[in-house]
């Protein structure tokens, strides 16, 4: 099979960052492309799934605090956890859908930084300057962003990407799906790379 | 390091079955014995992280349904979802923390049927009766383990066990705790095996 994996994350997941340093290596290893498509997990998780966020789920925040910093390790790449209040996501998953009418490969670049500057830099994403300076860096022209996160079709193409991702039952970040078969979590890895190479659930 | 895994489960979670099947072969291979902790899940996560069960919480439910076969597939073990209403651990819980004062090996049998009855055989778990018989096929005196589990002290001893792994922060099933790492998941057996091969989370 041949066709794209479909790479589901929000900017403010620390587990969705880590995924994207793995996963074009892994798609390259295996001759597929990767679609990188933000959405809300605030959204999803707050009004779909009626959860609360991680960070505020007794016992699990505990874990996720522990776990973060050893998954970065495992994976051997940089992390910090940014002492922030509130980031938001919607700046720069907006910025990515408008840079990827006209050049997905650059919109993929874009996404990369914004991940960088989160958590390798530690700073913040929220306000559309920060976003700019993302999106500056890879080329793109300031002015003209701005003017296209001011505009309605810009909004609607951020809310189609959050509602096609719940109808495809997509929840929690990282998550892919190849070949309709859902797959959710950082730590399943080795299990995309099992569908990757076999196409099939039976044991190799 | 030599200490023991302990492994914590509920009976109800087809996932904590699948780990039941893995857990004393990858801890054989690395010189571990394993401890086994059934808790009661619906204590930890409706009453201490307020979330609900997986089975109610949309997204989350149909990717289990999907999720559940594949993952059998993977580690080559038959499994059904037995079609059951409401079932529940109590009994053969408190039977485990019963036995496991005597024997802890026969427990580990007993509870090793009790996974079996449930997701290989598709029968219910919740009565007395049923847990009884379990126990009879691994040599208990049914007539003492029925009188044991209406003693006020078989109770407490699963009351201090569900305690006891809140303490410990568990939550989910399987949840593994090796080194005082915690590892959650059965999606996450490769990283208990990466920590029990090099005690530590750099890059082997």
């Amino acid at each position: 099979m041949t066709g794209p994996i479909d790479f589901y994350f929000d900017f403010i997941s620390p587990y969705g960052y880590l995924a994207s340093t793995q996963i074009e290596k892994i798609a390259a290893k295996h001759g597929r492309n990767v679609e990188w498509h933000p959405f809300l997990l605030g959204v999803t998780v707050m009004n779909v799934m009626g959860l609360k966020p991680i960070m505020e789920t007794p016992l699990k925040s505990d874990y996720a605090l522990i776990d973060r910093p050893r998954m970065a390790k495992l994976f051997g790449v940089p992390l910090v956890i940014p002492d922030l209040d509130g980031v938001n996501s919607l700046a720069a998953s907006r910025a990515y859908y408008w840079i990827r009418q006209s050049d997905p490969v650059l919109a993929k670049e874009f996404a990369k930084r914004v991940f960088h500057r989160l958590w390798v830099d530690g700073k913040d994403i929220t306000d559309v300057d920060a976003v700019i300076v993302e999106a500056a860096a890879v080329g793109i022209d300031g002015d003209a962003l701005r003017d296209g996160l001011r505009d309605a079709r810009t909004k609607a193409l951020l809310r189609d990407a959050v509602d096609q991702a719940v109808d495809r039952r997509v929840f929690g970040a990282p998550f892919f799906i190849v070949d309709d078969e859902p797959i959710w979590g950082i730590d399943r890895l080795w299990m995309l790379e099992h569908w990757l190479a076999h196409a099939s659930w039976d044991l190799a």
